[in-house]
C-alpha cells in the first residue's frame, strides 16, 4: 500500500475500523461545524466589528486546511477505480457533485473580489454538511429514505401536479375577488400565490389576506380543501415509511415446517 | 380505417404507440400550458403594458388552435361508440363535462364583450390541465386516488357533517363572547365563521382573533379540539392509501402448496 | 297497536321502513337546518332589521312544532320500556341528555324575559343538530369513532396530561422571559397560556409572540418540541382508524382447508 | 416491618392495594396541584396584590409539607436496595433526578432572598407533577411511549439532523435575500433563524416576513419542502406506535394445530 493509496483512504473511502481517517473525518466535520457557526456569527453586525480579525484569522486557517484537503482529494482520487485515469478521472472527480461543494466552499476566497460576493458564496460552505450523509451509522436511514421516496415517485408527481393545480386555480380565482378591492395587495397573479402558499401551507403571516365577503367564502373553500392536499405528501412518505420498515420486520413462519410465509 | 375515425383517435382516445395522437397531445398541453403562463404575467400590470400586442397575437393563435381542436372532436366524436347519433351524440358530447370546459375556454373570445368578462373567463382554461388525467401514465395513480376516496366516502361525509357542526358551534359562542367587545370584527355569526376557518385550518392571519378573557378561554378549547378534527379527513385518506398500497403488495403464500393465503 | 305507540314509534324510534316516521324525521331536520340558517342570518345586523318580521313569523311557527314534538314525545315515551313508569319515567325522560336539548331549544320562547338573554339561549337550539346523530344510516362510522376512541381512551389521557403540563412548563418559562419586556402581552401566565395555545397548535395569530433573544429562543424549542406532541392525538386516533379497519377487513384463510387464520 | 421500611413504602415504592401509600400519593399530588394553580394565580398582579396573605399562608404550609415529605424520603432511603449505605447511598439519593426536583421545590424557600428569584425557581415545583408517571395505570403507556421512541431513535436523529441542516440553509438564503431591503427585521442569520422556525412550523405569527420577490418565492420553495419535513417526526413517532400496537394485538393461529404463526 503505497502513500497515495493510504492518504485517499484516510480522505475519502475508510473502513470502519481505520482509526486514522476516522480521526481525519472527525477534525473536517467539526472544522465544517465551525465554520458555519462563523458564518452564523459573523452575521451579526455587532460582533462581526468587535471581533473582525479573529473571524479573519480563522477563515484564513480553515481555507488552508480545506485547500489542502482538496488538493490529496485530487492527487490520491486515481488509486479509486472510479477515476483511475490520471486526467479523465481528475476531471470527472472535480466535477462530482460532492468535489464542486468543496470548491465552491474554499473557491471564493481566492478570487481578488472582496466584500458581498465573497460572503454570499462562502454561504455554500454550509453545503458541506452534507458529507455527514457518507458517516456509514446513518447509511441505513439514507438509504431507507431514498427507497421510500423512490417507492413513491410516482404518486408524489401527480401530487405535485394537482398541488400546483390548486395553487394555480386558487390563486387565479382570489386575484379576481380581491383585486379590485386592495389592488395593492392581491396586485397580480404571482402576487396571489404568496397569500395561496402561506394559506395551503397554514402558516398565516397576515401580511395578505382576502377582505370581500367573496374573497372569504373562496378562501374558506380553498384553505379546507387545499390544507389536506398539500399535507398529503408528508402522509404519503410516512405510509411509506411504515409499509418499509413492517416489510423489513413481519416474517410469517408456517408451524408445521417452520418455513417462511412469503409475501 | 377514414379520415373521420383516425381525426378522433388523434383527439380524443389514442392508443399508447400511436406517434401522431402522442405529439398531439403533447402539443396541446404545451399550449394549454403557455397560456396559463400568459395568464398570469398579463395580471401583473407592468408586463401587460409592455407586450400588450405580444399577448393579443398569442391569443388570437391560441384560440384558433382550440377552436380547430374543438370543432375536430366535435365532427369526429360520432366514431366513439358513446356518441354515434349524428345529432343526439354531438349534443351529448357538447354537454361532457371534458367538453364544456373546452368550449368555456374558446367561448369568451368570440363574445364581443371587452375587458373584465373576457379575462375571467379565460382562467377556465386552467382546467383544460385535467386532460393531463387522460395521459396513461398518471392513470393508474389516479385510480388509486379515486378509489381510496370510494372506500372512504362514509367516514369522510360524517367527518364533513362534524366539521361543519363544529365550525357553527364555535362560531356562535365566539360571536356571543367577542361580538360585544369587538363589534367591528365579529360583527355577525357569518363573519366570525371566517375566524373559525382561520383558527381550525392553523392558518391564522391574525386579523381576527378574541381579546376577552371568556373568548380566549373557549379559542383555546375549540382550536385544541377542533384541529384534530379538521385534520382527520387527510388522516383517513392517508390511512386509506395505506390499506389499498398494502392490499395490493402483500401476498401470503403457503409453504405446503404455493397457493395465496386470501384476505 | 295504539296511537301512543304509533306516536312514539314516528317521533322517536322508527324502524328502517317506516315511511311515516322517515318523512317526520327529515321534515324535523330541515326544520332544525331551516332555524340554524335563520339565527346565522339573524346575526347579521342589516338583515335582522330588514326582515325582523318575517324572522319573529319563522320563529312562532318553529317552536309551535318544536313544542308540539316534544309534547308528543313526552305523552308517548311510556311505551318504551325506559321510560314506562307514566310520572318516574316521564321525568327521567325530561332529564335525558336529548330532551334537555329539545327544552333547551324552546324554553326561551316561553320565558317571558325579551332581548338579549333570549336570543343567547337560543343559540341552544344549535345543539338539535345532535340530532343528526341518530340518523341511523351513520350510526356505524359512528360506532367506528366511538370505538376507537375508547380503544385509545388511555393513549389520551395521558397524551391530555403531557400536553397540558408542556403547556403549563412553556408558558411559565415565557412568562419569565418576555414579562419584562412585554409587560403589557405576557402579563401573567394566564395570558401566555394564550400565546403558548396559538403557538403549539401552530395558529399564530400575531398578536402575541416573544420579542427578546431569550424568549426567542425558548420559543423556538418548544414550538420544534410541542407541536409534534399537540399532533400526537389526532395521529393516535388515526392510527386507531387504521387498525380498526384493518381488523374488520382482513381475514386470513388457510389454502388447505378454508378455515380462517384467526388473529 | 420497621417504621423506617413503612416509611419508605408510603412515601415511595408502594404495592398497588397499599391504601396508606395511595392516600398519601394522592395528597402530594393535590397539593401539587394546588401549587401550580397558586402560582398561575399569582402571576395575575391584581390578584396577588389583593391576596397576598393567603398566597404566603399557603406557601409557608405548602412547603412545610414538602419539606417533612423529602426529609422522610432521605431518612427511610436507605431501606431501598438502590440506596443502602447510609452515606453513600443517601448522597446517591439526593442527586438522583427526582430528588433534585423536590429539593429545588422546596430550597429557594430558605434561602434568604426574597422576590424574583424565588418566584422564578419555585416554577420548578412544576416538574414534581412527573411523580404521576409512576402512578401504575399509566405505566403500560409511558412504557410503549418509550419503547417507540427507542425504536425509532435512529431515524429520529437523523430527521434533527435534516432539519437542522434545512433551518441553517433556509435561514442563510433569506438572510441574503431580505437583508438588504429589509436590514431592521431580517438583520442577521440567527434573527433569520426566528423567521425559518414560524414558518417551517407553519406557526407564522407574521411578526417577519419576506417582502422581495426574491425572497418569497425562496420561502415558498422552503416552506412547501420543509414543512413535511418538520412533520416527518411526529409521523415517524405515529407509524412507531402503529407498528407497536399491531405488534402486540395481531396473532396468527394456524387453524390445523393452533399454533401461532411467528412473525
Amino acid at each position: 500500500m503505497n502513500i497515495k493509496q493510504r492518504t485517499w483512504e484516510i480522505v475519502e473511502a475508510a473502513q470502519d475500523n481505520d482509526k486514522a481517517s476516522w480521526y481525519f473525518d472527525v477534525f473536517i466535520m467539526l472544522l465544517i461545524a465551525l465554520n458555519i457557526f462563523a458564518s452564523i456569527l459573523e452575521s451579526v453586525a455587532t460582533l462581526e466589528l468587535a471581533y473582525l480579525q479573529y473571524f479573519s484569522l480563522f477563515e484564513i486557517f480553515s481555507v488552508t486546511i480545506f485547500t489542502i484537503e482538496y488538493l490529496a482529494r485530487l492527487w490520491s482520487c486515481t488509486t479509486s477505480p472510479d477515476y483511475q485515469n490520471p486526467i479523465k478521472g481528475r476531471i470527472r472527480f472535480i466535477f462530482s457533485p460532492m468535489s464542486l461543494i468543496d470548491l465552491f466552499a474554499i473557491g471564493p476566497f481566492f478570487i481578488p473580489f472582496i466584500g458581498y460576493d465573497l460572503r454570499t458564496l462562502r454561504a455554500l460552505r454550509l453545503f458541506r454538511v452534507l458529507r455527514l450523509a457518507k458517516a456509514s451509522r446513518y447509511s441505513k436511514s439514507l438509504e431507507l429514505i431514498k427507497k421510500v421516496v423512490d417507492s413513491r415517485k410516482e404518486e408524489l408527481v401527480i401530487t405535485t401536479i394537482f398541488m400546483a393545480t390548486f395553487l394555480l386555480a386558487s390563486s387565479t380565482v382570489l386575484y379576481f375577488c380581491e383585486n379590485p378591492t386592495q389592488p395593492d395587495k392581491f396586485s397580480s397573479i404571482p402576487a396571489t400565490m404568496w397569500w395561496a402558499i402561506a394559506t395551503l401551507t397554514t402558516v398565516g403571516y397576515g401580511d395578505i389576506y382576502p377582505i370581500t365577503a367573496l374573497g372569504k367564502v373562496c378562501a374558506s373553500i380553498f384553505a379546507i380543501l387545499g390544507i389536506g392536499m398539500f399535507a398529503l405528501p408528508t402522509g404519503i412518505l410516512g405510509a411509506g415509511f411504515v409499509e418499509e420498515i413492517q416489510k423489513k420486520k413481519t416474517k410469517l413462519v408456517c408451524p408445521h415446517c417452520q418455513k417462511e410465509i412469503k409475501k
